[in-house]
């Protein structure tokens, strides 16, 4: 894939065999562009062409239904020690968006193992996995993680779904000993009773968080945080195999 | 390395030929113990014992002054994209937390320049990288990022310095197109310089923002936000070169 | 006057003498009808009719430009002690709704004056003060406060003005001992000079609030803080005269 | 009484009979000073000496167990519009920190009626209102609000007690038409509790919400939100009659 960017700073993410793009600032020849080159529209506007990163397959690829967010991807990476070569399990898969990132971050020596119960976002996911060309580091299962989990000694296991506390014993099991959990979920009540779960499962080191991100303007008259902000998205709950 | 768990959760960090371990709760031997194994001292109080991870590494190798929190290096991770086999560049090194973070999820494949312009703090850094077995991943150098920056077409460019705005210009030339620089700081007035130096070097897709981190109480007798909150570490600035 | 409220929860604030009210859920006869009145359109929806209230005032007086909220309105009566009888400078007056509010709690034994140096604005606010039974308690003044405070002894002086600094000296002289200072601003700039006025004043018991509003949804499927939030309207800084 | 204030913002609220009083920074004599007047101990040390206001009134006087915050006692002003000349009902009293703020904001006109079941801090409560002088404005009652509300016609009620939806019908009863609830519980699961009895009693116009104030730093080297926080004291439902 090829990333174009528009003088507003708006972006295409696009098929490597794109030679032509049409936008609303004209339309842009892409045959001998090589990433980092500047072009221009035949109405002379201003484009860059990149190379996708993580970043942009999480801005730019197909979603169906609302996905987690960076802010609170970065958590779960940075609370449950993701790295190279870390095996994750991770429910349920969406559109990929999460297990994309965690991809990128466990490498061609790690794996991601996404469950999946409906086959119509799974096959988007797999779509998605090929066009950000993570598909070797990640196995998507059409399976209900409420019925059990397959891989043994994980290092974490990732829940984004609603009722996350019935999958919570099989994620004790999956987990090696000082594997993590991390659990998703936008409500109170579904969270308490992850968290209750987790208790019930024996996980140590619980704790429950929400992150709040707050953007602030930088302007010529002053400095301020943001008129509008995202006021929520989810709840996080953490818990440590030991 | 080896990670000792007490019953009420507290950690010790120990080196790997250590057979036997003093504690307030008793002594306990660790010459036949591997890790996963649940130990008894000459009290009777349980213990755990583990491979130490990233988190670990984190929370219990020496320090020296303030360091930069999980609950920033998480959006520094999430938001510049950084995975397995990236190369980045980190001022200033401290006593290497971020730097072991971040050593971590490049993986084998991937860099970390880190540069430190006290002498004392990198020595501690050096022990501490080679505790925690990144040290083959992380290349410290004592030098002034504010003088330049020697690597080049690296991803991603990470500041924790009092003055970042000085290398901000350097942070550009040595960023391949398409790579984001991230800083951290914690006042205001220094964001805002940063920002600028960014909006003056040419930096596209610029934020700033502040990440809140609100823990949550599950108790008996209902769920709240608790009562003391960190209310404050710092902010953090975004760029990307193209 | 007298406020409608219809099924949906909109509310039109109407002149006593209005006897007939067209709305798009049919027309409400209101000749015979008095506060705590269900009345029927003659479409048959529901409507109530009521006495209206300092909030109903606020949230349904004619405006020019933004005005300060409820959510800083609070803090700063809060804060500053603002009660029955007390004397209280505000400025600047905008259209009146600060004005309105304090005039509601400092009674007939109390007194607002209020500044205000653009002739519009403080046309809009007389008849705002009329409109809302209060203009017997409040002496608006066409009157730059950066040029002085006529008024001494008063109890508390609320600053809502873009350059609030140049005002602080006048107001330590206005205020009695014990008195209080209260500043609102949006910007963090603008916030910081006026504590530096303030200390430079003598003024005491220093203190600069940020209020966040965080909204929470109640639904059948659980609890939640909403998606979206006013993320920022301004800071407020407080001193004391002693 | 009268307020005593040292140079390093220490403050004592004392009798009006006290002529001397002994502090760590020496003893300050009373017999001659009046409120504005700056003392000095016998040790050459500065006082300050003021009238107290509901403010003092509120930091100084006894209590027992937590109160209301002035960060809570703002939004449910503001957003009932309470001001001179209101008939509020409250329970439970406490030790009448509310009670002596809304009694300084209802004057001589109105009335605070104030419920309370414990007779040890009703008689707290009873002589904190007489030093706060606002003794004839509240008639505070043994008694139990969830048994029900004896008056009628009031402008609001007020709950900060375990279990407000017990109450919730009673103030339906008790309030007029146009007249607002306002309850305070530091639990989700409770203020959940609230706006559910409140829906059920037909109130109208109900909202949850959470009040968070962030203290900012004015520093020489830069300005910034505080390291430590409040992180939670309470949820406010509010809810209005028609």
């Amino acid at each position: 894939m090829k990333l174009l960017i528009d003088k507003r700073g708006k972006k295409y993410l696009l098929r490597e065999d794109v030679e032509e793009f049409h936008t609303s600032l004209g339309v842009v020849k892409l045959s001998d562009a090589k990433p980092g080159d500047k072009l221009r529209s035949h109405l002379g506007h201003e484009f860059y062409l990149l190379e996708p990163t993580v970043v942009d397959y999480y801005d730019k690829l197909p979603r169906a239904g609302s996905i987690i967010l960076k802010k609170e991807i970065g958590p779960i990476i940075a609370y449950t020690g993701i790295g190279s070569g870390s095996r994750v399990v991770e429910a349920g898969t969406g559109t990929g968006a999460l297990a994309i990132y965690l991809a990128h971050i466990v490498g061609s020596e790690g794996k991601v193992y996404t469950y999946e119960i409906r086959e119509d976002h799974l096959e988007i996911a797999r779509k998605n996995f090929a066009k950000a060309g993570v598909e070797d580091r990640i196995e998507a299962k059409l399976a209900d993680v409420r019925q059990g989990i397959e891989e043994r000694e994980v290092d974490v296991v990732v829940f984004d779904m609603p009722d996350p506390w019935l999958a919570i014993p099989h994620a004790y099991e999956a987990l090696r000993h000082g594997g993590f959990i991390a659990v998703y979920n936008p409500y109170i009540e579904q969270i308490r009773k992850a968290y209750l779960a987790m208790q019930e499962a024996n996980f140590k080191d619980k704790r429950v968080i929400e992150i709040l991100e707050r953007e602030i303007e930088v302007k010529k008259v002053g400095t301020r945080p943001k008129t509008r902000m995202l006021g929520h998205t989810g709840y996080l709950a953490f818990g440590r195999k030991y």
